[in-house]
């Protein structure tokens, strides 16, 4: 097992980039999508589905972990990649996005509703209930870095405190607090890193803050270059809303982020477009568990990336990229979803028809087979518009 | 495509029967256990994973198929095989069991029991009313052999009533009309055969009922057996309830059996030991939902199939052979379910803490890992011991 984290820019073809980087637990070509496997599974696949799929990284969420199973149960079983079986590269997340943004749960479900308080942020870390039984809890950034420990990715995240939409000035206290985590975040992980015995090391990212706000982004951007770590994220609500929106909040700082590091646009990639525009972007990483959540409500994604004119362009005749198999229209269709694709629910000849009844039927063969096509041409789109860099570039 | 239904006893040890069974979709190796797939997927499972773990022969329900998607258009997706993907033998029952038994259905859901009537059941044909929508809809012996030819399988069954427990007269008149049912429906099945284009031949088995009565039976096997189908089938509630009352009924008609025709337990197969005494007292084949059910309920098959003494036996520690994955003591397990089994899952290294932590997480990946484990053990189990025939007999 290789002891180090690094990453190498391969080729740049304007803002995109193609780079190799390199985990304890093997290499990823970069830009990569990755599945999320929320609770140590990538909903309704195995990890030789993601790995069929072209799956390279999978990424988990410390919140989710750490209220079920526990990360000390985690740990106690090896970590998280042997746990879950999975033998390659993993991220995790720094559970801020999920407990400061726990109040959302509120609005999902009522059952939850019940259970759960408003979640408390204060300058020293965050008290939230549990989702699932409304037990109270502490994150901060000492014991996210700790946690995250626990589970053993070969990725960790700084703790950060996603900012809500609650006007400028609240954005920029959110923020001075996410860079204050930060340093935390840094301090804990390296006196953990040098207590290391037999655990893999692992990198540390910080997390660009900032809202929908030029001139706190830039801020931000530069508190966390300065910070000089592995990688580097840019997160926040206004990312991930829609491509355009990502696109004018990357733009804000592109110049200031580094070409020698990976940036991670956290929660981008609802379709392959905005997968193919998180690259053309500047992204080497981004996650969203939008193609598992589409495939499983019945949204497959249909089309092919061009590479014909400047740039490349994921174009499908669907809006959103994707067909509803629900529709009345594929009962009695015999192609597959789309001829043209390489995956193993396309290439095992399972036809619209067959998965609309599936569908229908609320089979769960269905859930798996719509899982594995829509990660594919997630992660098939991206290696597509990576070729065309390294090519280009 | 072979296009001829045979039968071939190779060898007997006591009333086991070993065998094989071609069909015009392949051979079967019997005895055989018969994962069932009720609308056209064993549950959680994608064909390949019936294939790996070692399914030779599926089963459709004409009843639900008819429903949804509807065998009409089951017959213009290529048949039930071409639909599903399954390369391999297929059979479908004729929906006698479930039209007749639909009152049951009430009982399991409060939604369902809103929506259906009592079934009606006359010499004719039976009226019964969706459990999907409440629609109204009727089965004669004709009906069911024509929705059994458009969905093409290898083996289809005649039309019966499954015997409620209602008393001596009314399993009486409940064989008397599955009689009368099986010449109607052989009758339609000819004139079928000798219409028969592009399709391939089907064949047909009689279903043996009489519930409960020693002298019911013996005047059914009689009269089912005078129709020299290409094999038969024993059928009612009283078969399948426990492996004691299965082998009390088969031994009042075992003489009456014949040896050089495949001889179907219906419903019979709850757990290895049961697939092991089916075997015993002289199936050739028999299908049962439980083992996929079982282990979506979290029970998961421990034990391994013995044959130091005079007769065969599945050992497990266990009650029902299976351990429950939900049980507390198995959260820090890192052993895999059965450290002696050759399934996907446990050759995989899942490890019961793993599955702990799927099942109580309601993951989709638990449902497809446990159901591939208890179909691999019944099926392993029933190899082991047509192996024991083969090498004894």
């Amino acid at each position: 097992m290789t002891k180090t984290f690094s990453y190498k820019l391969l080729a740049k073809k304007g803002n995109a980039k193609a780079g190799v980087m390199q985990t304890p637990h093997g290499e990823v070509a970069t830009p990569v999508f990755m599945p999320v496997g929320t609770v140590g599974s990538v909903k309704a696949m195995s990890p030789e589905d993601v790995r069929m799929a072209g799956g390279e990284i999978v990424l988990g969420n410390t919140y989710h972990l750490y209220l079920r199973p526990g990360d000390g149960l985690v740990r106690e079983m090896g970590g998280l990649q042997e746990f879950m079986r999975w033998q390659g590269p993993m991220l995790t997340d720094s559970g801020g996005y999920q407990v400061s943004s726990l109040g959302l749960f509120r609005e999902e479900s009522k059952e939850k509703l019940a259970k759960v308080k408003p979640t408390k942020i204060d300058e020293d870390g965050v008290t939230f209930w549990s989702h699932l039984d409304g037990s109270e809890h502490r994150f901060t950034p000492e014991k996210s870095i700790e946690i995250q420990e626990n589970l053993g990715a070969d990725v960790i995240m700084a703790f950060d405190e996603a900012t809500p939409d609650r006007g400028r000035e609240y954005a920029r206290e959110a923020m001075q607090r996410t860079h204050n985590w930060l340093v935390r975040s840094k301090k804990r992980w390296e006196e953990m890193e040098e207590e290391k015995g037999e655990w893999w090391p692992q990198a540390l990212f910080g997390i660009v803050q900032g809202g929908g706000y030029e001139d706190l982004r830039r801020e931000s951007v530069e508190f966390v270059v300065k910070q000089d770590l592995p990688g580097m994220a840019i997160g926040g609500g206004s990312i991930g809303q829609d491509a355009a929106e990502t696109e004018e909040n990357v733009s804000w700082i592109r110049s200031q982020l580094p070409s020698d590091k990976p940036v991670y646009l956290m929660g981008v990639g609802k379709s392959p477009s905005e997968a193919v525009a998180a690259v053309l972007s500047g992204a080497d990483m981004f996650d969203c568990v939008a193609p598992t959540r589409i495939a499983r409500m019945g949204g497959l994604y249909v089309g092919e990336l061009e590479v014909g004119g400047m740039t490349p362009k994921f174009a499908s005749e669907h809006e959103h990229d994707r067909m509803n198999i629900d529709n009345r229209r594929f009962a009695n269709d015999r192609g597959v979803i789309d001829d043209k694709c390489d995956c193993y629910t396309c290439r095992q000849g399972f036809s619209r028809a067959y998965l609309h009844h599936l569908f229908r039927s609320h089979e769960l063969l269905y859930y798996r087979l719509a899982s594995i096509h829509n990660t594919r041409v997630m992660i098939r789109t991206v290696g597509q518009v990576r070729a065309w860099v390294m090519e280009q570039g």
